[in-house]
């Protein structure tokens, strides 16, 4: 069963940072799809300056815009009650923790300052939006059936947080190294990743999958011109690994191919 | 040759933290030992209230205490400039990053700020000392021959901080998860692992050695009574295995038997 047909099963996907790059891609592959879920919430620091976002939303009425500021706490609960308003009983299948920066600075202009920046962002929010979104993710994990009988997946309910390959400890050696020496932005990814797995293993007595996933050097604003996949390549790429995940993905770090990446 | 041994040719050691814990233990077990290095550097926020490296002092001459805050760049300049002073033309041969904190918290109490409070103390605070020290680091690394002649080591020039196996995301799942769900703690060493990671790609021309050590489980005030080793168990382990560092350790997540460990 492909990942596009799976998404068909899931009620409700909710994607941060869709404003621009592999959220709005995100955002748009999933409306535009065969099999799209019930509700997408896509959520932005600023959803009046959010112009495609809004035109996307103009033709699919599935698609809900919300509201959040990823680094604000008092937003963040602000999102949850929206959204729960809008899901009710149903809860939140899916929550993709997308938004993210890249405060690019090398071993000799980096600062205090810049880590925390990129580490709030990148690893601190995805924390603090998933405990806050839990009870409406265990809202949506219960309806697949008393607690641990229905299998692990988005039908049921997921944690994705899009992490980099930059953020593998174990591949920042040699060429790996050498290209992006970016301390921010990696250590950011590096502390996603524990986040994440941490997550992984206190959200599974509920039925919560949760896993990271290394979408790709995409041509976005953060990746680049010179990136070799383009938006749509590596969001058709990530949907259909998302779509398939199960029980064995849980607490993973997966390639936007689907295989395995070392931490 | 065991790691002792080879101190007697580490012309001058630093250590962070040394008021207590470790990082007193590292000072204590260094200017104890039969072949103490030339100049023990001891660092703590506040020496005035450091009484127990105060009688450490007094009992070793070769034992130097120097005032240093992690968490402020403007301390951390203020006390290169001092060691700067004492090691002159000689350099730092071997910079300990010991200083760390554990701001408990699980996944139902953890908040932004004790993460960012824990990840600055812990993973960036090394990150910006380091930077700080190069200079004196890659003075000790070139007096060890022309670039990249000399054998890298502690006899040279080494950066080694220390880590915890509790930032190893591998090892945060099955047993290994259900024991210590502290977010902000393993966070930060994950953190840490990698910016260390990304130092010793950095280093490396420079023929500075630079790696992440895991103390073990030791009965101090972070550790707790029922930890398993005593700090003069560890510190004697650890001095074993950094005094015996070489190329192949460049880069390295090691635990203080030795064994190499994942990331």
């Amino acid at each position: 069963m492909s990942g596009a047909v799976r998404f068909q099963t899931c009620g409700s996907v909710l994607v941060t940072g869709a404003s621009r790059g592999l959220g709005l891609q995100l955002v748009d592959s999933l409306a535009s799809g065969a099999f799209s879920p019930g509700r997408i919430i896509a959520t932005t620091r600023n959803p009046a300056g959010a112009q495609k976002l809004q035109e996307l939303a103009e033709k699919h009425p599935n698609i809900h815009i919300f509201t959040l500021d990823v680094l604000s706490q008092q937003s963040i609960e602000k999102c949850v009650e929206e959204v729960e308003q809008l899901v009710q009983q149903e809860g939140l299948n899916c929550l993709i923790n997308n938004a993210g920066i890249n405060v690019v600075a090398d071993f000799q202009s980096v600062t205090a300052d810049k880590m925390i920046e990129n580490f709030h962002t990148n690893a601190v929010a995805p924390l603090m939006i998933t405990k806050a979104f839990v009870p409406l993710l265990k809202l949506a994990a219960s309806r697949g059936g008393a607690s641990g009988s229905a299998p692990m997946g988005i039908q049921r309910a997921a944690v994705i947080n899009i992490t980099s390959l930059l953020g593998s400890v174990e591949l920042n050696w040699g060429e790996g190294a050498n290209n992006f020496k970016w301390y921010p932005y990696r250590t950011s990814k590096s502390a996603l990743n524990m986040v994440s797995r941490s997550m992984a293993v206190d959200l599974q007595p509920d039925g919560i999958l949760c896993m990271v996933i290394h979408p790709g050097w995409v041509r976005t604003d953060m990746g680049g011109s010179q990136a070799p996949l383009s938006a749509e390549e590596s969001i058709s790429a990530i949907l259909s690994v998302i779509g398939g995940l199960t029980e064995k993905d849980h607490g993973s770090f997966l390639n936007f191919t689907g295989e395995q990446l070392p931490w």
